[in-house]
């Protein structure tokens, strides 16, 4: 099988077919044109330095295409990075599918989706599985191959809906341990609570925020589509079981400086809250594992309020 | 005329009608029943004590009737208060409609539905034209008579269109000094920016919070609100001037902590909020002024986060 | 069976035994002396107030003994309270141990001590178990017996035990749920996370800080009582197992500020902090919701963050 | 006309008159000396590299003075740079008066002295406006000269003046809205609120912190000139006219974090402070938008609690 | 010698001169009226409540007066009061002179003035030393007999000059220890930092907050009396020596959210601000110690953040 | 003598025996390697570039050796920095001993050890000089030669003892202003409370933290070396004198959000948190001064909340 990006040692001649998944054209101080890139495959990204830039190079080059680029891997501030010393697409014949190159869920699409859809049976309550079924058809799609995030945790292919069956799996146990749980509105909540970021991100490759995603937010994105599907379904918007779903899902950040406009005020909602935020800490320790050697401190994390992370010797 | 119960003074037998606008039954620490009530007209509210409770006034009393009182006026930790020696509900040729003792805005509904009228037609965006003449007329009825408040700014019948105006009013001063500065956005997003409070609070007689309004919010009520006319109205609602109108007015509060989901990115909304948060503090003066003499300061404010403010002397 | 303190009704005349839990003699402003208690028995707790103070209710009366009181259920301020006419020591042949009367964990004590064998058997590093053998046999009784708080959340005997073993529960779930999950290591030091309380709490009756408690803290008392066991099982207390151990226990309040004196920098202490405050966070919605008609808000609840709490009505 | 700094585009050549703003020898980390400056004229500020170092470079510079320079303007991290081949003072016959480069206050200096001889005659307290006039006289020029801040915010020369009549014409309409705001204090308050400037920064060109600035900050420094000011006067510094002056300037920013010794405690105070706090928003948006295209979202802005800001597309 | 206030048992009766130190007539909730007192003599003050109110009360009494009282020492939510009897203003013979009822520094005026006197002449430098000379002649009487503050620290006669005088000792030892300390700033400052309090408190009896006090605050009241001084004196106001003693009385508070409106820049201000801090903390901790049993903790300490504080049994 | 790193000049040819601190390969962006080094002599530290990489430097060169280096002193950012041209580890006959190149406290360790000496004798508790001796004595030769933190305030060999002493002569002058103050307490939890960076802190040479340093902290980590101790010494942990001990050392740094697990509830634990505070300013104002200018304001200080500080040109 073909060497992919993070096979290759540091000063080992590279040249392989990657997804081009950012490009910045920048000047040196001095005034000579270079070329930051950001290369994509299945083990992972790695940025590419181009310090002579070709015509073709800013006529051919383009973000979300497959190319092909040689070059030696090196090591800058203690990042691996790849000086480029040539760059082209893919021609007839070879790679050309974005999807082949992007890191992926660690659940394949179809076993996702064979576990929302029994989940869904388990909702009981007719608005609130007839208001998932309708979102996650209508979504369906985005739902299974958006990553959960720009960067940071579940930034990856099928995240979102990876994530959001993670919350499902730890939300059981929980509601086995305590009495006045309600599973049927904490797994819709669940299923629904980051659906808002098919709305809020542009998609899975080279991912930015949309201008509804900046202006609105995935949370009141998800509510308005809520509220939609409930009219469309000729539903109360104002009954209590609406009421109760929605509250789930605008309390879901906890704390109203983490967005959210309401604290949580139901069980289910607290629970998702606390679930949501462990999840987002276990993807933030993962990321910082992977950077430390055992028996070593990681750098500070911004995603764990500056932390340094420890990656134990012992087995 | 007759007098109100601002008129009369310590000491003073009292004898008037008189809307029961809150009601509750209580026990002393040694087990005597007594009743705790408020009594408003348009000259202010008063808590009443009856320490003899009667049958009657248990079968008959209601919040929300119009009755006829007779007491004492004492004076309780510098407070006034009614000790309440009879009451009972009014009868046939006595008054009793509850909106005929409320206290009102200080400008007539008629004048500020003409002038919202007017202003509406500045509102030379079509899209958001609509949006508003779709909504203000839906809430007719409620927005020209709520309170803009449960308690504290504005807490008035007629306060919410009144709150509205006077935001509008400065915002012309403010559009007037500044470039850039869209009026028909900011007139639009000032008449519906605190229209979620027909649903989030129960009336402009004993006001208090909808299940609605706790467990959604005035913010994301109107959002919704918006979303639901557009469709209606058939517009897009991820186009850029439906994203600006939500935008506007879910960022009024100006702060996560304060309640919006997002923090004003554009001017208008900006502006929205701090003239919002401008008309707030001067509420908050008044009332605090009102209970102060000249040459005094007041009470320490919870409404100007615990500040003592100052009654000066001088004209 | 005999009435409890929970099954009478309002204004209904009283006769029980009951476990004096608080006891205090207080004046009037006026002079007159009166005492406040507190009666305890398996369904709940209800204050008394006696007016009328005899000599023998000072020479008698001591928080920790089972009296039998006579009076009448009154509700003061929405609370329920007792009008205490008479109060006695009991007499030989009536009720006199004070366990029979304290609310009890969900679970009989032999079923957790069973669990908690069968768990430590699951902790296969050699160091890790023997600690908690170690502690768990020094402090068995009251690890067994003592609440988890001295009010709030798990306040009720065999409290500590429920609580911990909650936690457990749960994070068979998280690490399920992800890799690099020492499930040693998070078992033991959820066992052990909270044993400090039995050295800052005074014990199940009447419970109260300890000198100790207050001083240096539960978090700080159990890491002591780790690095003691340590030096009698001549194990290094700088080697990376008793470094990790005491890091999960030290971290579990999560920040600084909860008075952890590290934050979490490995996965089990995450884990183990967010779990901890998730059962935290169940226990006080159960609390707030037992006092909260179904369709009502709670009071603002101190141990949420001043949240109100929404009993659902829907089933 | 003469091209000015910001009319060259991308890689043309460039040979202006402007006034050199800041000037610094650094050493590259190899080892090589080099010159970074700012270059100023009324279309902005651009920063300057000259890489080659000469003797006369080293003599000659000086900040403040008007100098000839060429050179090629480049892009660096998305910011113009000017790359200078060669720069001199100017010669006799050249422009040199560096007033002619500064960026100027939208509103001409006549034009506001005139607006604010015809305010003080407004100020009709005696007390009041014989302060204003005596201070507004004692610093004149640099009211009328001075930028209003280093940086951000109204940071051109007649700034301090402009800043200080758009609070007013703000301060207007919300005099209007509300009942009980003395005019005659919140202008003389407007006027005088920043005055303190002329003695916190060193004057329009190269504008730093003075010795003062840094040690008493503003908001005391025309504190001080106050009491002096009423002292030459013989006015009583401890009558209510005095005090509520005082109060007003001190009180301007608010909080005490901000820097007033002071909260607001009179609605004037709370005016001041709120259209203060507005125009520097509206300032920072300004700076914002001018660095963004239509559609796009800024970088995080610093001033704006490093909010992203938006530039709408629609007009 | 004759009993004091402190030295009556719970029950006795009770005969004594003291201070009327303050005065308030309130209504009972049924509508009774009463007094509410406190008086004052060396050993303390005590509330008092006189339920019966004659005419010649209301007509006689007056704050700041000596009066005779007779009545019963009760106790009150664990406070002692004073059950009223009788109250009379003093007749010619007995004692009126308020001052020999107050608390009094534990240091004579007389001795503090010989410390002050001998501490001036070690401020060698000639413009701190002339301001200091100034303002402690302008104000002689009152520093040397005023309080350091309304209630809390040094709420005693005397107190301002005392509190100095501690910070004093205690700069000497710090100054011995650290290099690049100028002991005539910190000397100079630390007599002055504090007397703003002259104008901002309004004596020794019955102690409030004046309206200067109140909206200028002691800091920049004090800092307007040195530049008024150093005007009359003839002093460059903006040079280095008069801006450092400014700088470091200003910046006392350490803190801008503390009320100072700058923060300490040099070592002679960060050492007074620390050492306010302590003698604060440790006012602070005598007052709750003094009201706490050896063995037990304090009830929380508004004054120290809400820490509960620990009497010490051992010796 | 011979010349030390501090007395070269700028642009001054540089030949010197230092030592190695700190030592990293990097690599530049274009990919070429480099070595950056810290070398370490009494006069001070400064960083080393080195361009020009050999074998022999990536063989023979190691932290914590003297070495032998010739180089040119240049400034880059503001800071001297030295240009390396070779370098090599010294040679029998030459220096070898890193101790020698090591800063020192002020104070020779000699007189210090006497000075504890007598200290000791001073702390006439027993069980509280028992400990403080045995751990003295277990920790001898760290606690006078390790620095007191691994940057910043007392970062030179023997400032562990000398931070320890600073604070007792301080505390002396405070003990003596204040009653209630034990002594004996004050000493021995001053000499006390930084111990645990013995055990942090891997040295005074290229000092770093420690796994355990990083894991549980200085503060717990002596707080659990004075449970061994007294263990050791047969004494109870949980009587007073012990409790007061450990509970002054765990609140040293005075609020929770600072590391403590404990706020101080006593006065020596807060004069020990107040002086440790002031010692650590004292530190922080230093290192700035020493690098700004008379009449000059420093760059913004991390060690002091951002501040910038003033360096006085007056004598």
């Amino acid at each position: 099988m073909q060497k992919q990006l993070a096979d290759f040692k540091l000063d080992e001649k590279v040249a392989v077919f990657a997804l081009l998944s950012s490009l910045e054209l920048r000047t040196t101080q001095q005034g000579k044109p270079y070329l930051v890139m950001t290369f994509t495959d299945r083990s992972g990204d790695i940025r590419g330095m181009k310090w002579e830039v070709t015509d073709n190079d800013l006529k051919d080059l383009q973000v979300g295409e497959v190319v092909f680029v040689e070059g030696v891997k090196q090591s800058y501030r203690d990042q691996e990075q790849l000086k480029v010393l040539s760059i082209r697409l893919t021609q007839a014949g070879e790679p050309s599918n974005p999807a082949d190159f992007l890191q992926r869920a660690p659940k394949a699409q179809a076993a996702m989706e064979t576990e929302v859809e029994r989940l869904v049976l388990q909702i009981t309550q007719a608005n609130w599985q007839r208001i998932v079924r309708y979102l996650l058809k209508k979504y369906h799609q985005a739902f299974f191959t958006f990553p959960a995030a720009k960067a940071n945790h579940h930034a990856f292919a099928g995240g979102l809906a990876y994530h959001s069956l993670s919350i499902v799996h730890m939300a059981q146990a929980v509601a086995d341990q305590y009495d006045q749980v309600d599973r049927r509105l904490l797994y819709a909540a669940s299923l629904l609570h980051d659906l808002g970021k098919v709305l809020e991100l542009s998609g899975p490759v080279a991912t930015h925020y949309t201008r509804a995603g900046n202006l609105i937010g995935h949370i009141t994105l998800i509510d308005e589509q809520i509220v939609l599907a409930a009219q469309e379904l000729k539903m109360d918007i104002y009954a209590e079981d609406l009421l109760l779903l929605r509250h789930t899902v605008l309390a879901h950040h906890g704390l109203l400086e983490y967005g959210s406009p309401v604290q949580p005020q139901i069980k289910e909602a607290e629970i998702l809250h606390q679930l949501d935020q462990l999840d987002a800490s276990m993807q933030a320790f993962d990321q910082a594992l992977a950077q430390t050697e055992p028996g070593h401190f990681s750098s500070r994390q911004w995603a764990l309020d500056r932390r340094s992370v420890y990656h134990p010797e012992m087995d």
